[in-house]
């Protein structure tokens, strides 16, 4: 019998992006199996999916609801759940599985709305079980060492935070699935680029930084006629201990796939990340040569070595980074298990990161609707 | 007898570090001849200095006023002055040289208060001389090169503008010369790093695009202890048209030395240029492979190719650049003093993008007083 | 009853850096279950690594001739073998399992010496079993689109081949277990450098162009003191159809990590790849602006969307690429369990690339020991 | 009467590239004025560039010879002489200019043949006059930097050294004035991509190392049919004390339009250096991050700087490291001129530089008609 956490799934039936990605994500370190699963809005496209996975067929189900009701009392059901579905489906799956002591591991943004998050949170905190959101860019080996480098003061007290998150894949209308439900409020939320991608990116900022959001000034536009949520956002950030910040969220500025990039400066020294690049980070203490920190390799620390398999100059890549979360998830879950503490480095995203994100969301869509007036959160 | 342009000098005397780089500009492409110059600010500075360089005795002067008096007498006095001072000498040493006919070729900002501003520009509407302002990236063959694409519909309607102008030198409290009028509100005006580098952030833009801002939002930080001037803004920014941009301008963002950057993305392309990599201009078709074009390689066409002494892969930089303002200006000069009208595509900085510049200043600082109201300008 | 194929391992006990690598490249995209394995040099040894791996005791075994036999006879016992010690290991330990019909994934160079390889040709010719040579380079998807590309004539008849290995792990002497392997000649082979990564630059080369290495004229140093093979090594090509090229690996080239690089020049265009920066591939049509084409980007085809997981702007890495090798593999044992023809598209490194390989190697240290004569292979 | 140094020009007509490179060159830092010139092959042609530069009539010359004996017996006759023909014109005109004590600043290669260049030593070592030559990208300051940190140990004793420099011109056949004569065995000499371009990436690679070539295997070839001298380059080399490297130069690689790059590796660390790019230097020191060195930026010192105008991030290119080279022999020039010995710091390439690299050309030519024998330099 494997010692693997049994797995289910919620949403990522087949054509998902963020399901195979979650699926890949709990392979990477053979600490998973999937067994179980409720892939898809139908009975019939679920056990389509199901099948393609190699799942046996009395653990496909046709929502997440049965899945929740019978795996909880299955002597091997599932020890956690993986839920992949659009915004608007999380708080109501999520909240089946906490419940029931299933641990859940989320995707971002934590829900469709400010609301749902909020009750989401209540309801984890009733729940004995874990809950983990995989805003997976905390996973990168060198977002971690930026991170420990700051929390060390070697760049000083921060001042300055830029963060950005440009795409160009919704420069003109889409109506494929994946564009589709992005770009619905009834599914997706309030927030467009904001929810999608600037979640990630304030998450970003925050985790790498330690700080807070105090308050913000967000200018939300929505380019591509008829488009109901924001497909750009320019927003102005002012932090707990006096750190300001800028943050860019774009669908629409050609040439950008996927580059998130995060920079900040200090009293004493300044950090670069980008996604695009990820097993790189460059330093520089203030008047001296910027450096070239690799994943692994020298000036690289313990927080990168804990999130990395292979040597410098192998690069790891977005499905480790992701797979990092899952791992970290698992030592806490397998710690859970076996009735003990886990390792007190273990940090993934929590639901009080969710929440957070939820209110950036809300703010910025308040702040615009204010002609960017500043929103406290 | 040469035909090179007399040209004088008011500011640059040792250890002036524009001053320098105005006077290779002047030389790269042989247009013109330094033959008199009011230096410094006393006598004697400016006659040690005046020497140093080269100059005859009897044309070093120890003010601007009695050089504009004397050299506008001289059968073979400057044809044009080039005014290198700090800013708040900037109105006054222009005023005396536009009142006498003698070009104008002054540093920018324009001047240290939006009223000088103004005034000046009435003076140089009252003058038969020309005024060209050294917002010298302009000046950058790839800035052109981008700007013709731009004006040629390659990236389609203007959607947004990211522009950053990041420097580090300022990090920590500086007494040296450079250092010291830039953070003192009597001699560089009500900007700090709105004003030094910002002005050059928001003319780039504005420059390459064709577009003008209508409206800002700023948030200002003067984050060194007991600086009286900004030195990190955060600006959003309306143009005219629909376009939205972020301006981000500091001294204090450790590892970049003078980082200005410009992103610009349209309906159907983007475009990027950096300034530490002018040969350099990056651009994506939407749904196509993003192209490196270079300086006078495959794909740069002729306003970039005016701009260019050398083949692609010998990289031009920052002196050569300066100098393509100083050649412009000489065409002018030159199709003046014959009489005749200048080939159209000559283009340099003129005293209404200063005036703009100066705008945008004011509105930075009127917006932040405000808490990052929107101010028209 | 999972349909994965069910694989062994030979080596790759703990603290192996590659059994990991192909343990997790098996893993990514689900086609294999490690069910069996003789990991270590000693059967405490093999226990012990077996067990934290999660295999059933009786799966784990002291040698692998052992494993070979009781393996074939079971019931469900494997279907593939991971070959992943020591080079010197390779021969004798695929020798028993080709000939017991296990498909064999065995990790480069093929062997130790030439005369083994060509033994292990003879064994593989006879034996009904696949043989896969984890030449995990060739995986990459940008690799596959640099080869579709050149097989398409974009860059036409090729003229000039630069091939270039540098690492610096090796710059001092090592003794920890994987720097003493690999440069030990009774366990490595009479190739140092040119061995460990050389053949891995060599079969890049190849595979991307096309082309095979006709002559080859090496120049091999030991610099570090006392070191028994080549830590570097400069190798000038000359190819079939009179390409020429040049070849440089080293392990003592401080600031390489892995910093494996391929550029291709054509009598139309010119192509660059970095295994650092995998996403990417550089592509120049003659006279034409370079062009950034990325892994599922615009521009990229179906040779790399084939061996790819995820958007572009997501990296896929070092092990993606890896397990793309495992998964042709899959492809190849699954279409021959079911008795069918695989997909024509499915490619993976070979026996036969193997054998070019030591060929390459062979020259290589014949070449040097005659002064860099030019020697035919 | 202006301090400086009165100078003129052999070739450099309308149309030449170097010429106006090296007029610009001479400029930048105001130590010369360009007062006589035999710009062309025909009078004609001299008096017509003449006059476009601005030359007085009486001092523009229909041959060297002529000029040279005119301008010798002139009171203020030119001091120095520019040549910048093709290269089987440089011997016989510096030889004119030599013999009457008038300084030559000669564009490389030193000669066409090696037996010009031995008698153009003998010519100088007879003559008062200074010899400079134009292997410009040794002006580069962060060139000077990365032989001063080498000079210094910081690299330790240097292993091997790769220099490369690609070009792409000549991909195709071409038959204007710039690619005409380079690729006419009577007017460059033996060697094509070697003497044009291989020449500076041996001259580079000596200069920043401090070594020499002891022998080298080449392997020359002419890809383009007709060609008649080598436009792609293979050599091995072997340094006095043991380095290693490698060196290739090429006309025929679509994408490198001057890509001139030295990478040398030591005992204790590693450099990397490209022309394209060349206000920065890579420093690894062995086990340590790399570092990024930026020209008059932190971890720069005095040799660079003494190179350098302006401040880091404001990029300095070709033209200004061509001008250190003007600038370094002006400093000689005026010590001579006064009586005195220059500063020791005082460096440019010299004749017996050219000589080098007159016998490289040679030894690859020789080398790769043996077909790539050792050739001892």
């Amino acid at each position: 019998m494997s010692n693997r956490i049994r797995l289910g799934m919620v949403g990522g039936g087949n054509d998902a992006f963020i399901g195979a990605v979650h699926r890949i994500a709990s392979r990477i370190d053979d600490h998973y199996e999937l067994v179980a699963g409720a892939l898809s809005s139908t009975p019939e496209k679920s056990q389509a999916s199901g099948q393609a996975l190699g799942l046996p067929a009395d653990r496909i189900y046709g929502d997440f609801r049965e899945m929740a009701i019978r795996e909880a009392r299955l002597k091997n059901g599932i020890e956690a759940v993986a839920i992949v579905t659009p915004n608007h489906v999380h708080y109501a799956a999520a909240r089946e599985f906490l419940k029931r002591g299933i641990h859940v591991i989320c995707d971002k943004p934590l829900t469709s709305t400010l609301a749902d998050a909020r009750k989401l949170v209540k309801a984890a905190e009733k729940s004995d079980a874990l809950f983990v959101l995989t805003h997976n860019y905390t996973g990168y080996p060198m977002v971690r060492q930026a991170r420990a480098m700051i929390a060390a003061g070697e760049i000083g007290k921060i001042r300055v935070v830029q963060v950005e998150y440009p795409q160009d894949w919704l420069s003109e209308e889409q109506d494929f699935k994946q564009a589709a439900w992005r770009t619905d409020p009834e599914r997706s939320g309030a927030g467009g680029s904001t929810g999608d991608i600037g979640t990630h990116a304030h998450n970003l900022a925050c985790f790498v930084t330690g700080l807070t959001v105090e308050s913000l000034a967000a200018d939300l536009q929505a380019f591509v006629p008829g488009r109901r949520l924001d497909d750009n956002a320019h927003v102005m950030l002012r932090f707990n201990g006096g750190a300001r910040g800028m943050l860019w969220s774009s669908q629409v500025a050609p040439g950008n796939e996927n580059a998130l990039r995060l920079r900040v400066y200090g009293e004493s020294g300044g950090m670069e990340w980008a996604q695009e690049d990820p097993n790189r980070l460059w330093f520089t203490p203030l008047g001296e040569p910027t450096r070239l920190i690799t994943r692994n390799g020298p000036g690289a620390g313990d927080a990168a070595a804990r999130m990395s398999r292979i040597p410098p100059g192998h690069p790891e890549g977005y499905l480790e980074g992701f797979a990092n979360i899952y791992s970290e998830a698992a030592q806490a879950i397998i710690a859970r298990r076996d009735g003990k503490t886990p390792d007190p480095d273990v940090t993934y995203p929590t639901i009080e990161d969710g929440l957070r994100g939820m209110e950036f969301v809300d703010a910025c869509v308040r702040s615009s609707a204010k002609n960017a007036a500043w929103i406290n959160i």
